[in-house]
């Protein structure tokens, strides 16, 4: 049995990874467009800035590793450029044929550019990629700090804000919608656009930039990303409405014996029950996993995502799942929303202010999402409220969790807690 | 409408605060037989220690505050001795009786000091009440450090232990059990010797103090507690197992009209299904808002616990959810443990170990209860367990929560999900 896996950062390797655990003997290949496989890309930012010394700190297992210690047959630069089902074969860019019997698709998401004219200027960097983002790490060490544009407003665009502040760069921010972290979510945006100010980062919403602009010195590119389906598309395999790939629950495409993981494909959303396209290492790594097991005759299955995610701003802990009110509204629900502030422990233990929000649904009940900014715990509390709505809780069930209390860690109610009993009132 | 509430500290004060909110016109008294009432018992160690420099701080409302604010009638050093339910009054010490409509029995938990000679002696400290904790205080701002002995090995003990290594002392601690925190763990216990010992605290387990011994120079009694339930037979009210007053869910008692809330009553376990004890601050203020909210006709229930704590011990967060293997054992369930090191973000971050204890149920594959040691992140930790807890959550669904990952707060596998792995591979 010969297992090929096109991709091989996050779950490329973890279905490389998991294939190889449950079959001993399968013959496995993975093939990396990029230069390293088994990279850790959400540390690409730190490796920008500086925090990071080397990228290779970023990786968890090198290929001459994998190949020894795993029996993984891992190829770098190796691009495959085509699939042909009909003879079990992928093409590569130095014109090899690999024969397969399972195919897993992991071939992440693509940086949209679409629109933007100019982007070959030697001012643009992004951090897609690790090359592009050795290349603005380079440049960061070597120019001296100047006047930097960020384009987009998601978690790449917040984090090389970061990035760029703390080498000391002015800081300009424009993206093209409303709301940062495209969650359409009006409070959200308010809180980040106080916090990015009190930052010195200027923040432009709805701006959309057609040209490269003159007067930046450096212009970090992150205006968000794409599923890469195009391998996918000529071999047929269905897209689901997300425009990623569709797969079963076992992360197998409409194509039998093809399988898809990763940013490059879709995830039943739990809190809406339908299919949803979050591009996250996280739930990437989960899908590889469950992809490579079912590549091999494994039993696993992926239940699925709540949409959870964590970003730091500029110090700022600001972390989300589930639905934002609006979401909520298109999603068929009747949002109920309440947000409050509190202290996230005792004060003589440094408390500060951490601010929760909790969204409802006001026919059912049910916890549909929730927002944690601040500086400590925030982790902890999205993750308690992600808990919650994987087992859609109702939010008089949430609001008397059995939660830690002690005073170096939290308050006697939760702020979590203290949100829910908010919510109560408005439901 | 007549509510008497007797107790003033978490979960007495809690049920008369909620029983103001949801009726205007109710006649509240709340008698406390201590010097203060609505004070943060939990925080009392760390007044002791001298973190809190006024007893002070740790008081939410003071008693003129809520005459005037909430009209609450809060008596101060008014100790209920006996309940007349015939004709619906209590008697205090003063000799003076209060008329009530509706009765809470918020009384706490007394320490049990049963089976020590001499601890009447000028050596002998505890925490337990506030002038307890005022006179420690004192004793260490004044005596020079010494050797001290801690008598009791659960939060009490552990956190006094901590208190007095912060004010230079050296410290003995000496329990009549096999286990720590009185969880039955003995891979927990054994991580908390190793812990105390690098913190030059010695421990020694299954040592029972008898009299009070000579070589020391101050000795903290924290031996534990037992409910207080001395009214509640006066009155006739059930006691259940676990010697604390039964409740309703609407925390009533056997006898109508009189309801418990806080240490003196049980509480429902949603692991074992089972009326548990454990006395705790944040129970308490759960029980007691609702019993609040009860007894002026609310209706309000309260759900139960999953017997979440958390301790700092000597710097090091420990918490603990759940049941442990050899509890899950006696209540019927086939335990199946798993034990994980991993670190609780990037290392880049600053993250450092932190060790996590899962248990599950064989026959079901449900989790029943989990531990979380570290610096850093333990009570989010243990909160996502006790979430999946309070909800039944098997394990594999556990196992592909979709938590929050970004480099500062955590790894891209959390140390919950790498435990709950490890625990599927061994159901």
């Amino acid at each position: 049995m010969r297992l090929v896996v096109i991709g091989g950062i996050a779950a490329g390797m973890s279905a490389a990874a998991r294939a190889r655990r449950l079959d001993a003997s399968a013959e496995i290949v993975v093939c990396e467009k990029g230069q390293q496989v088994s990279l850790g890309a959400c540390g690409l930012p730190y490796f920008a800035e500086g925090l990071v010394r080397d990228w290779r700190e970023l990786v968890a297992y090198d290929a001459a590793y994998l190949r020894r210690e795993r029996a993984i047959d891992v190829r770098e630069n190796a691009e495959v450029i085509a699939v042909h089902h009909a003879r079990r074969s992928v093409a590569l860019a130095s014109g090899e044929e690999l024969r397969y019997d399972k195919l897993i698709l992991a071939t992440g998401a693509l940086p949209v550019r679409d629109g933007i004219a100019g982007v070959e200027d030697a001012r643009v960097f992004s951090m897609h990629s690790l090359g592009e983002a050795i290349r603005l790490r380079g440049h960061l060490d070597r120019a001296s700090a100047g006047k930097a544009l960020v384009v987009g407003g998601g978690y790449m665009g917040l984090e090389g804000a970061e990035a760029l502040r703390v080498r000391g760069w002015q800081v300009d921010l424009a993206h093209a919608g409303d709301h940062l972290l495209r969650r359409g979510d009006a409070w959200l945006t308010a809180r980040l656009d106080k916090h990015l100010e009190r930052c010195r980062v200027r923040v432009r919403h709805r701006t959309r930039i057609g040209v490269i602009p003159d007067p930046y010195d450096l212009i970090l590119l992150a205006t968000g990303l794409r599923p890469n389906v195009a391998l996918a598309e000529g071999v047929g395999a269905r897209l689901g409405l997300t425009g990623a790939i569709e797969a079963t629950d076992r992360m197998e495409t409409s194509v039998a014996g093809i399988y898809a993981a990763g940013d490059c494909a879709e995830a039943p959303h739990l809190v809406t029950g339908r299919p949803a396209w979050l591009p996250l290492g996280t739930t990437a790594n989960k899908m590889g996993r469950v992809a490579g097991a079912a590549a091999v005759g494994g039993r696993e299955r992926f239940h699925g995502i709540v949409g959870t995610a964590i970003v730091r701003v500029c110090g700022l802990g600001v972390a989300v799942t589930g639905l934002a009110p609006e979401q909520a509204r298109r999603e068929g629900f009747q949002p109920v929303e309440a947000r409050i502030e509190a202290a996230e422990r005792a004060r003589y233990f440094g408390g500060r202010q951490t601010a929760v929000q909790l969204v409802a649904d006001r026919a059912s009940g049910r916890l549909l999402g929730g927002v944690v900014l601040g500086d400590h715990g925030v982790e902890g509390r999205i993750n308690t409220i992600a808990t919650a709505l994987t087992r859609r809780m109702a939010v008089d069930e949430f609001a008397q969790l059995d939660l830690a209390y002690a005073p170096p860690f939290s308050t006697v109610w939760d702020p979590v807690l203290i949100a829910a009993q908010q919510l109560l009132k408005a439901l």
